[in-house]
């Protein structure tokens, strides 16, 4: 397991949750989430939606010490986001995709940030990651993706797992629904959430190929993304219209699909009738290995 | 004279310069680099490049109760910017594109915002501007513009101006030389910049059509915009290339132009050959009565 990711042990976990309960917003309001997920009648003490939350500005979180760059691939419309640590200059890559390989390694050298891991939210089907091939072109480089994406990596992420980069870190969510191996990148002060394709701005990713699922889909956003404080960032891996990010509170209040309850969700989704897209039969069998046949 | 805008008589502001030298780091690095333009060979007090900086984070400034949005148009590959006061949701907005008004105006209303002005950085000559259009379906809202700009508006700008929203500001800085009417918006805090054509993304405007003055454009870069701190962000007014921000740091030392000497830039920008722009023709006079023929 490369060193950037610390997995946490269930006992250890609670353990954490307890400790740090009230301290935390994301230990306590996700594990609020938790209590209420798997024991609904029992009323927790510290409500994610009530928990004092810090007060960001909702352009970006006030932390101080972290270089932070959205990037966009016009063609399949995909974010992509570089994350480092301004004194360590560790870093860390979200969702890079191969046609602006040359743009993100230039600006990684221009910034001279030691990137430490590229990681896939999921095994994207519009687009060939260039996870595998930015490997051969940095030394050290560690590729990430979901265990359950069913996608070769250095890296399998579980729930709870943390992507660090100097004193900084991304927990993993598993957010699937839209395919199997989808996962949320929380920052370690809930200030930013990278969504992939579970939660979009005002819409989220589709759930007829793959493995998709609208029911799984709901409880992921509604459970891991919608638990989040109102002020959280929303990151996505892609928006079709120019928006570049939105909030969890806009979401939960906004989103035309999300708002809807189980069964009108189920219902849009099964029933959008969009076109397969282009490039599912060359994109998912390149992304099941990094973008190249050698990760 | 709209009461969003303040207006700092040279007297006056000679004065607030000179009282608040020490402890503002727009005003003392400003007032610096005023001094250096006029009397290069005294040596100030402030060096802006040596000045403490506040210690942003890359992405984004440390600032409360902001809101902020990057929006983007595709076509022309405009950034559109919304900002907030989240206490009093006075908001203003840069650089709208028509194309994109009911986009605009969807997020303005779901987010609960007042806007009170909507600001062209320049008159634009690859887009039309949506300030005319959105004046009429926002009651109050004005227009301002660059009086240099020989576009008819509510506010004319001048250098030093203060566009207000709440307890935020931006603060013009006229940054003439792709088109004389060009003005850099800079926010109370430094922490961002928002450049117009004047500065983009490792470029610059183009200086062959409208007023375009190579000269003038470099003058108005080196002594308007790098003279602010290194970790000042950017933001342009276009990018081809999916990138969304840059800082003023990077910029003085990656951008391929404005790195060269005068005679060098001058060179480069009078031998780019670049075809004219598909509509300048009815941009421009559209642009200069807000988009529409009533502003």
């Amino acid at each position: 397991m490369c060193s950037v990711i610390s997995r946490v042990k269930p006992v250890q976990r609670a353990l954490a949750l307890t400790l740090r309960l009230g301290t935390s917003t994301e230990r306590s309001s996700y594990a609020a989430a938790e209590r209420r997920r798997f024991s609904p009648g029992v009323t927790t003490r510290v409500d994610p939606l009530l928990a004092p939350c810090r007060s960001y500005c909702s352009r970006m979180a006030l932390t101080e010490g972290l270089l932070f760059r959205q990037l966009f691939e016009k063609e399949s419309s995909t974010y992509t986001y570089l994350l480092a640590d301004t004194e360590t200059k560790e870093a860390i890559l979200v969702d890079p995709v191969l046609e602006t390989i040359d743009r993100d390694l230039k600006l990684i050298h221009e910034l001279g940030v030691n990137l430490k891991v590229a990681v896939n939210t999921h095994c994207h089907a519009d687009h060939i990651t260039s996870t595998g091939l930015m490997k051969k072109r940095l030394v050290g480089l560690k590729s990430a993706i979901s265990k359950y994406s069913g996608a070769t990596a250095d890296i399998l992420l579980s729930e709870g797992d943390k992507i660090t980069f100097g004193k900084h870190y991304l927990t993993v969510r598993e957010t699937p629904g839209h395919t199997d191996g989808c996962v949320t990148l929380v920052s370690w002060d809930q200030s930013m959430a990278f969504t992939g394709d579970a939660l979009l701005i005002r819409g989220c990713g589709r759930t007829d190929f793959q493995q998709g699922s609208p029911e799984k889909l709901y409880e992921s956003v509604h459970q891991k993304i919608f638990t989040l404080p109102d002020q959280c960032l929303v990151y996505p891996a892609h928006d079709y219209l120019g928006q570049t990010a939105s909030t969890v509170g806009e979401e939960r209040k906004f989103n035309p699909r999300l708002t809807k309850s189980l069964v009108e969700f189920a219902n849009i989704m099964n029933n959008l009738n969009l076109p397969k897209p282009k490039k599912i039969d060359i994109s998912v069998p390149a992304n099941l290995v990094c973008g190249v046949h050698e990760v």
